[in-house]
């Protein structure tokens, strides 16, 4: 295969983002890949705030990839900054190629430039195998995550 | 009991924050109450940062309660809008009073008032009467939550 880009996601990228999120197990009854106009919007509040890395991977010219880092201050733990992460997608034709392994480790590696001392994450609990990846990457599943729609 | 303010906690509120932090079987050993200088140097990162709330709860001049709420904007779930709550603690002389109810409704009220579609959460393992406490206000625990210290 060739060469992969991690970098920064631009407007033009929206399509073949939502297109990932919706080809989930759980992304297909959340997601409207044929209306883009709400994920449009919401790219122009990720790109204006400086705490936030939308990211895709790319390989020969498509989008294989995608996830969200967000930069989070705090008070406990002495004052330590934590990173989050949100959305991981590979694409269908990329999974085992170890693509979701180069996500994350950009997203640890991103979070250390950061100075954050801690990485999270929440993983729906029906995704197993996500739970063994992360696993293996040095996550512990240590806590419990709550979710309120609203 | 007196009347309860929950407002934007200031500088001269970081001593009773960290205190109460500390006052934690889990923050006992991750927090230097007696070395605030780190603490400082975390508040005016949160002040920066337009998409965070660090608020504390106030009874009768006295800081009784604070959590931190960040929010995040997104594109899954149709470029929704979620926040994230952080550092809920309630001082050990309110305990059983309602004020954590109060400090989460404040959370969830102004998670609507930011347009967010969606408030989440995680809670050490251990804390099993934190979970109960948020599941009888409505969050549900779907998710692991995975964390990585660097």
């Amino acid at each position: 295969m060739g060469d992969l880009e991690i970098r920064r996601a631009a407007p033009e990228d929206i399509p073949a983002i939502v297109a990932m999120l919706a080809d989930d197990p759980l992304g297909a009854r959340r997601e409207s890949p044929d209306d883009l106009t709400p994920y449009l919007t919401a790219f122009e509040r990720l790109a204006s705030d400086p705490h936030q890395r939308l990211v895709v991977a790319v390989r020969e010219g498509s989008v294989v990839g995608t996830l969200q880092l967000t930069i989070v201050p705090g008070l406990s733990r002495r004052g330590s900054t934590r990173s989050i992460i949100e959305g991981v997608r590979v694409h269908a034709d990329e999974r085992g190629s170890g693509l979701g392994t180069l996500l994350i480790e950009w997203a640890v590696d991103e979070s250390r430039r950061q100075d954050c001392r801690l990485v999270q994450l929440t993983s729906d609990a029906t995704r197993t195998d996500a739970h063994r990846f992360y696993e293996r990457l040095g996550f512990t599943a240590s806590h419990v995550g709550f979710k309120l729609q609203l």
